[in-house]
């Protein structure tokens, strides 16, 4: 179980041991080479094509011969739609060839299939065919109604309705993609009108994202017995939102340009066996609420469909980089202070008959925890403002100035497993977009 | 002008004359052949890969060429994608086509390009990467807010904003593909608790749909000056709603699995050329309103972006299928009781940098006009089923039935321009979609 692999830097502290091996899609940065699916393996990217190519799968079942076969494509897509059973049979073929004691394995492997993920461009790793971006931790639903509705923080829904809403999939983009701060209508409760231009309070929102493998038809469903044949593993994703522009639109249809403009994902997709050892119960439904319904009752326990992780969130200003100062955490959280676990979230998506495709991607909507410091965006942490937070070198956000790098990451521990990541997911705040002639 | 085409079911009252060409994708039904891109002409769709591979098309335009390789493919998005100018110059090749006075081009083209619709079966015409359903209709708005906020049935928003949301793109099926009726949490206010079931109040939404053409990279806007050079022509929408699960989910992110089970569109994209004779300005907007900002004026007047189209709906049960009788219509509006044009939509979608992709699609919202026979669902006609509708035969609906035959068309005529139609957007209530274990 505590196996290493003969690559060297992935037994350290790092993100990517031989346990994680997450998928992506990278190329060689500066060439004109066609981007492909790789597995990051410690600070290197093992090209998954290339392995296959070189000889070094000949040996390996054929439902991971056939997986490799699907990573010489641009996107995850492929091999998502292979399912779970190829999935699993690619990720045992590569963790035997990196853990390999064969001289032989392991010369074809450096020479041909592995580059430094410093040297490594990433892709978007997945075409999000529909997006869908949930509600799913109570705590922030709490916060977030409690400055709209101090004596009805919480809608009744909430317990009942895993709550969802569409997004825009078009804008979704890989993390170091800068982000344009947007324009927009804002419209302050004393001002007589709105007027355009460009947001004054932008906002990131700290989020998981699964990803859909395969899907279903048009007019069937997915029990909740079923999800984890279903889901594909999971990213982290960061939901940049214009307070201003939000409140001023949402109602009565929900957000849309305040959180269109752009939404980073990390490059890496930790798969479903890498979690594994991380299952555990979620903690945010509390003694007395009411037991969901049926089809959205986990056979077992509430472990179902948990995963113990760790969530943190980085700042470094403009200011910061210039004087070479290293960022700054500004938040700390757990994935088990979500009320809905990501199966729930499916099952309940499907539960119409709404159909499903390879590549789907399921947010779970900002997570915040009980305590101030797990808050996953400043809306929360700063209370709208009122409560700025002050920075090491004194500087104070209420919220995201131009030129600020917002960074995300997470990671899973516990005694007797290895320690896995997922990388960073990260974006620098640009100048704003191009405004239209007004 | 009056022009008229050698295929005589072109010549009368059909809804595809000369001057309409809508495009869409078609096969012969039964046939194992590859779907491709057609043109309605009358009763007939003409091919026009088979148009270019016969010859037909060598005289042509370079442009009209290029447009028509594109048509060799199961989807308008790679001639979308070509442009407008792409646009205009094929359909000017097959208008020639059509109306040519050489015998040997009709019988090239009798020979080996024409289908009859009736023996052609339609397939979604566009793969729709996002879909945005936006609230244009302030008869509708205020209609639906009356029911809800009677004291002040429009928010503050509305007049400022055109008001929209992301829809679900997998479940957008083509006219004729029967709707399973969907399940989903109902609570009535007088319930203690949500129960899991089938949808009771199932309604429709009468709507016209707008493609996008050519898009923009994120991080860039489309001006409302140049609208019309990146939308690329109009459709029916029908957008299926289960009030019951909506009115239950909807708060506060919008509407959700209440919508996501099945978007109907019509088979036919009428372009832009074709609507040019029915410019009319938008008759919704009052005077006292607030003009728009800047970036939503359009330059000269309200004619801009404003097409004069009727819109109908009919309805067959299937106690009238069974006895014979005639469908009957329930509604007729026109599309000039839209607030906001296609183009203010398309503009102020992309105002936040937010970037759109060929073969997107923006849904007006349910149209709805001042008089009771102008409202454009089931939800106003019926005032939330407060007044049933009857039909000929007796028969009452406060909501869809199973088994019940929906549809809509749509047709614009004026004095001195020759009648366009859109064809049907149709679709039957089926049984609820396969449950899930509960």
């Amino acid at each position: 179980m505590m196996s290493t692999s003969w690559v060297a830097s992935a037994n350290g502290h790092s993100d990517f041991p031989l346990q994680n091996l997450p998928f992506g899609v990278f190329r060689r940065a500066g060439s004109a080479e066609a981007p492909r699916v790789g597995v990051a393996i410690g600070d290197d990217v093992l090209d998954v094509a290339a392995c296959l190519a070189a000889g070094l799968l000949d040996d390996a079942a054929v439902e991971a011969q056939r997986g490799a076969r699907a990573c010489a494509s641009p996107s995850l897509n492929a091999l998502m739609a292979l399912g779970s059973t190829v999935r699993r049979a690619l990720r045992d073929a590569l963790m035997a060839l990196l853990s390999s004691d064969v001289a032989e394995h392991k010369r074809l492997v450096e020479q041909h299939a592995l580059v430094a993920q410093r040297e490594a461009e990433m892709f978007l790793p997945v075409q999000v065919g529909d997006y869908t971006d949930f509600y799913a931790s109570v705590h922030h639903a709490t916060n977030v109604g409690s400055m709209f509705r101090p004596d009805n923080p919480l809608l009744p829904n909430y317990k009942w309705v895993p709550i969802g809403y569409h997004g825009r999939a078009s804008s979704i983009v890989v993390s170091d993609t800068p982000v344009a701060r947007p324009n927009g209508q804002r419209k302050g409760p004393d001002d007589a009108a709105p007027t355009f231009g460009a947001s004054r309070l932008l906002d990131y929102e700290l989020e998981l994202g699964a990803f859909v493998g395969t899907g279903n038809p048009l007019g069937s469903t997915i029990p909740l017995s079923e999800v984890e044949n279903h889901l594909w593993g999971l990213c982290l994703l960061n939901d940049w939102s214009a307070r201003d522009i939000q409140s001023w639109e949402y109602q009565p249809l929900g957000p849309f340009l305040a959180k269109n403009f752009a939404s980073t994902i990390s490059p890496w997709v930790v798969t479903l066996e890498a979690l594994e050892p991380f299952r555990a119960p979620l903690a945010a439904r509390a003694d007395g609420d009411p037991a969901p319904l049926p089809y959205l009752t986990h056979e077992s326990d509430q472990t179902r469909g948990g995963f113990s992780l760790t969530l943190e969130v980085w700042l470094e200003t403009s200011r910061m980089r210039a004087a070479g100062e290293a960022p700054v955490r500004i938040s700390r959280g757990s994935s088990l202070d979500l009320y809905w676990s990501f199966g729930q979230m499916l099952a309940h998506h499907a539960s119409n008959g709404c159909n499903m495709r390879s590549g789907d991607l399921l947010g779970s909507g900002t997570i915040s925890g009980a305590s101030k410091d797990s808050r996953g965006c400043l809306l929360e942490l700063t209370w709208r403002g009122a409560e700025p937070i002050t920075l090491p070198n004194g500087e104070q956000r209420k919220f995201l100035e131009d030129g600020d790098t917002l960074s995300m990451t997470a990671y899973a521990e516990r005694e007797g497993a290895v320690r896995i990541g997922f990388g960073w997911c990260r974006g620098t705040i640009a100048v704003p977009s191009v405004s239209s002639a007004s």
